[in-house]
């Protein structure tokens, strides 16, 4: 009996810190949504509603990380169980950095309102709302342990990447031909990395999930990307894991 | 005696882990000074060695984590020094994405070597060398455990900060009158970027360090930061905990 009760409630305590990382997800990817919205409709009263929402945000990371250090504390959890417990911090860890990308959006939106170019950015919110929609998978994928949804998400970054680079060199073109707007576009360019790293976030959570589920890196796993490409160096401030031969 | 002994021992598994910490730092601080050597001598074969070299950080990394779960799972420590074993973990993935930052910088110069505007940033060894000495601080800070020490890092980030805004305006002058260096000028700016997230990485430490010590967070003892210069939205992508309010 003893033993049922101890297992049937440590299952309730996992239930809870996944419950906290739901919660995270579900405000990263309105945080990031509401974040594009407001800088498209240059609305400056959302814009700061996302910069002090973020605490909410910073305060489930420090509760998640609270709650695991308890139950690993109490329980004294076998090598794999602390690895799924470990794995949540650091899974808190990048939604609370993704909750960063979107707050500091909507503060360049504060600064931008005026003198937006605003033509030049629809690229932005379809960004945007493929790295919402990897945050949402990434962590069903997780709590509901589909490792090959993990690699499905993991490869869509690609698509982040690309409508990045192509942002990028579009921006350079822009700031060439006027040279009036170079500062608006430059705070566009950090936007558009904000998201692009967003999506990074996604693919490290991808990553994290994997090794949780298959005991094994996902390397082995991923279908392979395009190492060739290296004078893409203005990606990968945050580069994949296992990625390092790529200049992506 | 048996007791004697399993003290020592877990003794030497926390200064082994320490030892891990430490070489990453040390290399994280190399990296980073070799990454802006290589750019400022144009030396792309420097370049491409802090590239290469990035693996021996994601490397140790990945043992630093290995090592702190196997430890706990062995031990099952008290609350305290857990929470000093998953600072480790913590401590280790901040290493490691400093590590990243180097090798960014790297690849930008390897695409950047034939025309880099090479008067326009002098500043940049100047904010690189700031960042190299708070890691190597705030380490020391977290192995002797001087609470002290961290906070006068996590002070000293304010420095870089300011050097990264008044660059950040130079570069949009010389973008404004040369429009062929634009691409050149995006470049140094996702650099000195870099170089600023370094330095927000060291502050990350500081403050898990303090938290580790002294038990409670920085926030209460550290020095106020002006927080009226909301209008310098061109940083904090990674914002420190704590400092929601500022949009610096």
């Amino acid at each position: 009996m003893t033993d049922i009760h101890t297992i049937k409630s440590y299952d309730d305590e996992l239930d809870q810190l996944r419950a906290i990382l739901s919660e995270m997800a579900g405000l990263a990817e309105m945080q990031l949504a509401n974040a594009v919205t407001a800088l498209m409709a240059r609305d400056i009263k959302l814009a700061e509603k996302v910069i002090a929402s973020d605490k909410k945000i910073d305060f489930l990371e420090q509760r998640a990380e609270e709650k695991a250090i308890e139950v690993i504390a109490r329980r004294a959890p076998l090598a794999d169980d602390l690895r799924e417990l470990v794995a949540t911090i650091k899974i808190s860890n990048a939604l609370e950095r993704i909750g960063d990308y979107s707050k500091n959006i909507a503060k360049r939106t504060t600064v931008l309102v005026n003198t937006l170019p605003i033509r030049q950015i629809s690229v932005l919110p379809e960004m945007a709302q493929e790295a919402q929609r990897m945050i949402t998978d990434v962590l069903d994928a997780f709590i509901q342990r589909d490792s090959t949804r993990a690699v499905n998400v993991w490869a869509r970054d690609e698509r982040i990447d690309l409508l990045y680079d192509s942002l990028f060199r579009e921006l350079l073109t822009y700031m060439m031909e006027k040279p009036q707007i170079i500062t608006a576009c430059t705070h566009l360019l950090f936007i558009a990395k904000n998201i692009e790293r967003a999506g990074d976030q996604a693919t490290n959570i991808a990553e994290i999930a994997y090794y949780v589920i298959e005991g094994r890196p996902m390397k082995d796993a991923r279908p392979k990307r395009d190492d060739t490409a290296f004078a893409r160096a203005s990606k990968d401030e945050q580069p994949h894991p296992d990625q390092q031969d790529s200049a992506s």
